[in-house]
């Protein structure tokens, strides 16, 4: 099951970028599970990728492609051609090489990705025999069928839209996402692609990319496991008619603002879809010393099996917080200054149970299907928030049978 | 369920140790939860406690009273007396003030510890009423009363006991452990009692506890939670005629050798219990440039979900560990040196999908019920082991019902 509101919102068509799907036939058999996405010559494109050091072959392919000004991408669910040494590199320069010949461009700027199983050698041939249908149904208006194309584990199709009003006129910026589970992503998610229609300089891109996935991807996880093939483009057109983006106007502010919002959306539709998830548990740390204990701290309670068991269940186990707090080798934390919120209602103060704590109060918090873990360290004035959810059966039940 | 055996073994009884325990009907109120333990005058103790910041009340006054030459213990089960703030403090000081009245000892000589929930206050009235009974049945032959007393979720008693032959005539070892869940001590384990009628002197004694606890408590995680309760305490009664144990002697290398070993037969007895654990894994990660690093690839691996579920399903979906491996942060990692290994199976060669490895094979070996996972990293000499085990259905039942 998944997470509050989960249905598609309305995708807006971004000028430049064309999707189109098709039926290669890796895993899955009754839907399309290639995505081919073009940009017009011209635009710029921005992308992070996974810090794990077993990354998959297209990531490497996609990181020395990445400098090349890439105009397309082609994406496939279902095996994730990681963990498949020289063969696997093989398999995605042929991907990036079959594409690159049915549409007469060169394959260093195609950008590869694949996402699904582990291990497995990719079905280079099936690909192949996909892609021309997939170039014949290049359009601008598929971005819900790109959405679905890329999805594994996931229950619903992710994405997220907005037209900023700007200064010379609108911009647009769509993205789509996939991942429930293999997520703690660290540069970028499991798969995000977001396009926009503005004229933005390859750098500046890059940069307000980075920063919007430091504050949105990277502060998701349901397991705690990075996975090997996380990747995150930023496409930009450059077919607005609104005058190029430059660092430190309004316009960049409103572009950088926007991007952070749409990764955030992105990110949150992820873990509204953990595997297994029945609650979105939002952890905020605050008083913290600087953004990296902040995150620790969350962290730490995001992964603790104890504390995700007891959403699961509805029970107001506070303890169990409490404890993760104190594991998080926080160097000389003290502990009586520490105060933990589930959202409005304080449970410890002062570092022990407050004394006004009752376990009705917590029972009606935890009833919720979304929750706010609030800890104060009392030792500065950062704050960071990371999203979870919580640890159910189903999440067993979909992981020991995920390659059956 | 539990792992392989679980059989209490014989547990030799100590000269000089007496344990009693009593029903003082804290949480469970169909067997004894209340553990007095007595040393005669004479010898020493040492002890290791939980790195947990928000480490409990009698942790607190433990630690306070262990330099005052401790020769009582008092254990309760059921509650943790843990993020109770000045009360618990208050609470695990009267505990021992009680017995120290029964017995006409100074209550500084006595150490405290408790486990179960967290966050509730201490049933004082109620330990303080099945004291008398436990001290009544204080006799050198309660060994295995005492290691059922200190059960919570266990679903078995965790006992070790060896007679060591020396120069000088024999030793005696016995121990007891408790743990099932919020297990990956730092320090110490859960709780762990163990008592020898050796003569060694406290620093000694505390010295060879720290180097066995490190070997055996330290590498054991269920689920990555840090308790705010882990205690091990190791008691010398001095009461063989073996000649005192000094450093740098074939005494003192037997015993400490003895020492690992009965910390090690007492870790694994946890993890054999980890709550739902249906597999014991091995995690041994070789070739790395110190054991620091070892340590943290073999963790990075015993907490990932998903490899702990793959494990569950017998599945080899090796590329989970993988993936785990390569999320471990270890700087400069070259993957074309990495090999992985399911017991004698190689899944992974040169970082890659071994040519010869078949699913059959990995299938053969994920149908047994313990299993190794042997990392090479191919970076240095340094070596170590961390055992952990599966996650299933039941451990998600029994921490979503843990307080119901």
């Amino acid at each position: 099951m998944a997470v509050g509101n989960i249905l598609l919102p309305k995708l807006y068509p971004v000028a430049g970028i064309s999707l189109g799907t098709s039926k290669a036939g890796i895993k899955q058999h009754d839907r399309d599970d290639l995505l081919v996405l073009q940009m017009l010559a011209g635009g710029s494109c921005a992308a992070v990728f996974t810090q794990n050091a077993f990354c998959a072959a297209p990531v490497e392919i996609a990181k020395s492609h990445l400098s090349q000004q890439p105009r397309w991408l082609i994406i496939n669910s279902g095996n994730a051609n990681a963990g498949t040494g020289k063969q696997g590199l093989d398999d995605a320069i042929n991907c990036c090489a079959s594409l690159a010949q049915n549409v007469a461009a060169n394959e260093m700027q195609v950008l590869p990705f694949s996402t699904g199983v582990i291990g497995e050698y990719l079905p280079v041939a099936k690909i192949q025999a996909a892609i021309p249908v997939a170039i014949e149904n290049l359009s601008e208006n598929n971005w819900s069928a790109a959405a679905h194309a890329i999805m594994t584990t996931d229950t619903f199709a992710k994405g997220a839209s907005k037209i900023i009003a700007m200064n010379g006129g609108n911009i647009t910026l769509t993205g789509i996402s996939k991942g429930a589970g293999m997520i703690q992503p660290n540069m970028a998610t499991m798969l995000g692609f977001i396009a926009t229609d503005a004229n933005i300089e390859a750098d500046l891109l890059q940069e307000c990319l980075q920063i919007a996935t430091d504050l949105s991807f990277n502060r998701i996880t349901v397991d705690g496991d990075t996975s090997t093939n996380d990747s995150c483009v930023l496409m930009a057109s450059a077919s607005s008619k609104v005058p190029e983006i430059v660092k430190n106007t309004d316009n960049y502010n409103l572009f950088l603002a926007a991007i952070i919002e749409l990764c955030k959306d992105l990110s949150e539709a992820i873990i509204r879809d953990g595997e297994g998830a029945t609650k979105l548990i939002r952890i905020q740390v605050a008083e913290a010393l600087n953004d990296a204990e902040a995150v620790l701290v969350a962290k730490t309670i995001a992964h603790s099996p104890l504390v995700k068991t007891a959403f699961f269940a509805c029970d107001p186990n506070w303890g169990r917080i409490l404890a993760a707090v104190g594991r998080a080798e926080i160097t000389a934390l003290d502990i009586t200054k520490i105060g933990i919120y589930l959202d409005n209602v304080c449970i410890v103060n002062n570092g022990e149970r407050a004394h006004d704590y009752t376990e009705v109060a917590g029972q009606a918090v935890m009833d919720q299907a979304e929750i706010s873990i609030v800890v104060k360290l009392g030792r500065g004035e950062a704050i960071q928030e990371v999203l979870t959810c919580d640890l159910s059966y189903d999440y067993v039940k979909i992981n020991a049978e995920y390659r059956t």
